[in-house]
């Protein structure tokens, strides 16, 4: 059994993390931790867990932690870096699923977080924990940085259209769409039911902070930088993202959806539907995948793809589960055989 | 392997059988029925089910559903009855999802369904599937009439009171609350997201169907007739039931808190919570659990019962898992360890 | 033209109290206070202003406010109370969207709300806002107390059947469901998207600050004290309260749906749907209606009432400018043609 | 007053026109027809319309139509272009909210509304309802063509950037989100809550019928065929429709908020938002208005427009409305001073 501690365990990614681990097969939950709740039972907190998770919260120590196989952070930015080396020091593998070690270039990651990274020199070290594109270097890695939600969806779709070189990868256009949940549980005006509920908006146009870590994935993926214009839009629901994806075809499309199909052929977490379908995020709620679907509309010059993710699951919880399976030379798949709540 | 058919796979309570028992590890999905889609896979309608159920739908044919252990009737109101009898004589064991074998007064029945019983003989056999009170007979049952939704959250949360004789039986109230899944997969206009969003109302409030089947359950666990008022409504949301239950105490309350958790202590479905607790339908979500708390505010003549669950789960195809479990010996348990989907 | 002065006005019912005086005929909006949001233009926080409400907040100050001639309070329940005096003393008129005056006993006050009240001496002179039983008493006010939102649904729904003597007051029902934006617009967790959306729950069972104002109102209309269990639920959605009463009859209940009809004929802001009607929040979205039915399940004991309203409009904005129409001699509803947003 | 008629009032822009002309100041609703709720009181299937409408559905019928000055066709595609001609005839000035006359090339038209075109030569002397395009046309118009919902929030973000030549024609992407009532007041299972709800979808995007509107009136601004790939997507929400428009600047841009200020500084139902705004769909809401704001995200080479409406009013009752008050010489915002309901 995996000794598993988790840092930061009351916001969504937290509950989202307990969710999957109190039922996986090969993990033994060792610690979770909250400064502010350290005490409470983590059933009270989340009544959805009784009868499942029977510990509580306890203060953050080192020493609890260190007796872990590995720790998952499901803490607000520039939380981990402070932690990271110790843990790393004392054997312990980690899984981050903020954004602390997603960034390779560190002024870059000062620049849009707000504050000198603490450990740059293990920028270097840190696997982009994104399976599909990393999958060998995860098995190995001691640090994971778990891919953001957005960068997820986004990247697994333009991924094949790029690496064929069939579209101009400098006009690339993202428009995203996440539900509230991506905000995280906090206590804001911004996401209240009554402001965020049935209405729709764009925000952060001018710049989020996912947009690097998206064009760091696609430009590695094309040999040379990439332009990208990513919109995102926060949407009247509580889980699920949907990436619209547009492309400027620059050679001949050729069959998109075999394209696709052999792209993901082997993929246990990516879904290629067949054409002239829609995925829908419902399809998807509570489960890992990534499913998408491949359009030319009209027979025109534009690749439209369409992908969708629960954003807690294949866009923080669920990936993270997957990469810790990759870590450990378990299953991939296992603890996270879930079929999608539809309705 | 229990080999399993489903009759009528296209609805709500279709799907979530697919969901429950295509992860079930006793089960082999052996047939699912539909006269409207039959040759369609089932995937195709339920993208959900994609890489997890293979099989397509099928013509409903005897012979077919014959060869299974057990038949899952998930099928409008009238439609089991009608081929049940077959199939028991063939040595299929039947659980009914629908209405037909759940009132056991053949008249009573027609008055409420607007049709003759086509085989009232069978009535007094069939067990009513409420584990929780008919536990030992649904082991032996060859046919199971599945509860209702409303008749579940509402039994479960009234028997600890009546079976007590704590309450007037006579004045019980029943303030139910519904999401729209309730209603099935029907091209309604009344249901429409456009009329049952944000948007709330009762409705059936002059008498619903639920009604005699409530009145069945409690009447037998008091050993005299009740009165009930039963208001049922819809709430814009997908999935859920909260029950709000009103008694009027006719002894001193006692330790009311004692006597739900001693009612439910082995039961693995009911979930007491703490005194002071307010149970969301979120916490159940997907899951086969049915959450309760009970209050006497200001220490009042009144006792409030507070009960939710997924409509889809414990409300229907959960418990019908449940149920045939325990027809074949497993551990009741089996294919139901699910925690439900917060957020 | 009136003037009219808004403080604290930053908040839902500040919001839609603006919404409502921008188009009112007779109304000059004069001032509009909000310390924290001094100087910013009401319409940069609340788009849906641009083009109709030109002002800037102000800070809060007696000498601007003195010169309205009406001045409306929406702030948090134990700050009118400390202002009220001076004002009064200026010769403004106030009508108070908060607490502060509900309650006439100032000890009950202080035990729910958990202050002193201030000025106790001004309670017993500020009258009750509820226009449908204090019209001409309401018309002569220096003080208004604006009821609450759910006080003003339950108690429509009962006072017919309580004038009548035909039901127990001692036993009365109240399962009140309000919509989210009935928390305010407050940065707290219970009531974020992700948190509120998509389930359903009560809340306060054991005791809510608008249980003494409900039964203060009906005790009135008894003649003696009345008996009430009330149990609030928040839905997932924006506006609209939905209270289902449930009242013992303890004489025949002769013709129902007339003595309802008599009851409001000659009101502008209640309306009795035909027999059998189930009103929807939705009807009154927006607008200053209580619309409502009255029920007698399969003729039995007990009598349901079903009330609908907009808490923001008839709960608090809307019932706000009724008052002050009586206040100052013009229409009572002018500025109130509104026709609920359906769907 | 103006004798108004309604031809198909039982759908969602029907009610709309009602709650807009209801509250006209210079609109006497004459008729409406529903061939299917013929006799039945308006106000008994929307009963937000008690004590503001009284009259009842009637059978279509053109004596009692032609006695109107402007009928509005409220009814599905295909309708109106059978009577519109007998209408003109009669004098009676027409406003078809359907699609029979958007299309000016009747094959085109034919080709993506599936059916032949019954006049034809109607389609010349239609104009098409935009009154930010086509004000002076739509004044002596007898037919007026009311745009379709997405054409409107689309053509208008886009109408300042193609005229200014700013924006490579070829190469727009129309990323538009609609919420459910789009769809209409029809028994579908795709727009069932529990099939719309919490879940976010593309739809059409292999060709939509309001593309080629769209295109036709870019192509009039453009001086040439323009090229479009419009996606359109169903939002978990009732009403509302945001826009995220992208160009390709072929220009340098120059200050693009003053090109969108002065573009709209005269129109009453146009607004452009400060620069770094986003619209929510909310603060139009039951209003006439679409607000708008555009970005150059990180000052590259793609425009981003945002424009929202609300689908019911400014994308069909309210523009016809608007069109009506242009035809008829009034004050063009005659009934249309609504403020959106937000929150």
């Amino acid at each position: 059994m995996i000794k598993v501690g988790i840092v930061g365990g009351t916001g969504y990614t937290g509950v989202e993390l307990l969710r999957l681990l109190a039922l996986h097969p090969e993990v033994e939950l060792t610690a979770i931790t909250s400064r502010s709740e350290a005490g409470l039972a983590v059933s009270a907190l989340y009544p959805n867990l009784r009868g499942h998770v029977d510990i509580a919260f306890t203060e953050p120590s080192t020493q609890v932690l260190s007796a872990c196989d590995v720790v998952f952070f499901a803490t607000p930015n520039g939380i981990a870096m402070q932690q990271v080396p110790e843990l790393l020091a004392a054997g312990v593998r980690v899984i981050d699923l903020a954004a602390d070690f997603r960034i390779q270039d560190a002024q870059e990651w000062s620049r849009w977080y707000g504050v000198t990274h603490s450990c740059p020199e293990l920028l270097a070290e840190a696997v982009y924990g994104l399976p599909e594109v990393n999958r060998e270097a995860i098995k190995n890695a001691r640090l994971v940085a778990n891919p953001g939600c957005y960068p997820t969806a986004v990247q697994l779709g333009f991924l094949p259209l790029i690496k064929a070189g069939l579209i101009d990868a400098d006009t690339l256009i993202a428009d995203a769409k996440s539900g509230a949940s991506g905000a995280g549980r906090k206590a804001e005006i911004g996401t209240l039911m009554a402001e965020a509920g049935e209405s729709f908006k764009a925000y952060g146009s001018g710049g989020h902070r996912h947009l690097p870590e998206i064009k760091q994935g696609l430009t590695d993926a094309a040999g040379a930088p990439v332009g990208l214009t990513f919109v995102p839009h926060l949407l009247p629901m509580i889980r699920g993202i949907h990436a619209t994806l547009y492309g400027r075809l620059i050679k001949p499309a050729g069959d998109l959806q075999a394209l696709f199909e052999a792209a993901y052929a082997n993929e246990p977490f990516v879904d290629v539907m067949p054409a002239g379908s829609h995925p829908e995020t419902r399809s998807v709620r509570g489960g890992n995948m990534c499913r998408m679907a491949v359009v030319q509309p009209q027979g025109g010059d534009t690749v439209v793809v369409l992908s969708v993710i629960d954003n807690l699951v294949k866009g923080a919880a669920g990936q993270a589960v997957q990469n810790m399976n990759l870590m450990f030379g378990l299953d991939e798949r296992a603890g996270l055989s879930i079929i999608g709540l539809l309705p």
